[in-house]
């Protein structure tokens, strides 16, 4: 297999809100996502939730604080903490989920994550 | 707990081939790390290996194959699979393995992770 340029594969799609899986790893997918405005509050009772800021700036607000991304930063949600991320402009992220998680928390308005 | 910024993480050491922790992530390390010359030749037949270059190019030796990175290029060597990372210039990179995996693949030859 070859490298995986995440920029590349950033470029294949526009959708928002939309992860798009770009390789495995130890069970987990691994995933590019651009985010822009808000999300929904929610939280993933059986896993941390990994972010990496690869453009822009994020805003991942919890119950009792906020926390600021920019490029090169990375941040993880604990398994069972409430979240929701808000970006005013695009954002370009790299997310880790065990394979399977609903990117709502719940299965019944998760979207399906591609592989790109 | 705070985001956290790569760079300036990379900012707080100079050695060589000694991982430091940043954070954990369902029982990984996620760590970060500088490299310049030639590893040795090792596999980790519990884990895969996921590597993210965020500066500087390496070239990722296979038994049948150079997979070679630049910035913003992932590369994820599957569980039992041989290899050995080269640098011809130093270069720094985002690695996760589970907590406690040996850099080298041999807990008698591993260096100890710091986390900072």
């Amino acid at each position: 297999m070859a490298a995986i340029n995440l920029e590349a594969k950033l470029a294949l799609f526009s959708e928002l809100w939309s992860p798009k899986i770009v390789n495995s790893f130890n069970g987990h997918d691994v995933m590019v996502v651009k985010l822009k405005g808000e999300f929904v509050w929610h939280s993933h009772p059986d896993t941390d939730d990994f972010f990496l800021v690869l453009k822009g700036n994020l805003t991942i607000r919890l119950r009792d604080d906020d926390v600021h991304l920019g490029p090169g930063d990375l941040y993880v949600v604990p398994k069972g903490v409430e979240h929701c991320p808000v970006a005013r402009d695009e954002v370009h992220l790299l997310l880790i989920e065990p394979a399977g998680t609903p990117n709502t928390g719940d299965a019944a308005t998760a979207v399906a994550k591609e592989t790109i």
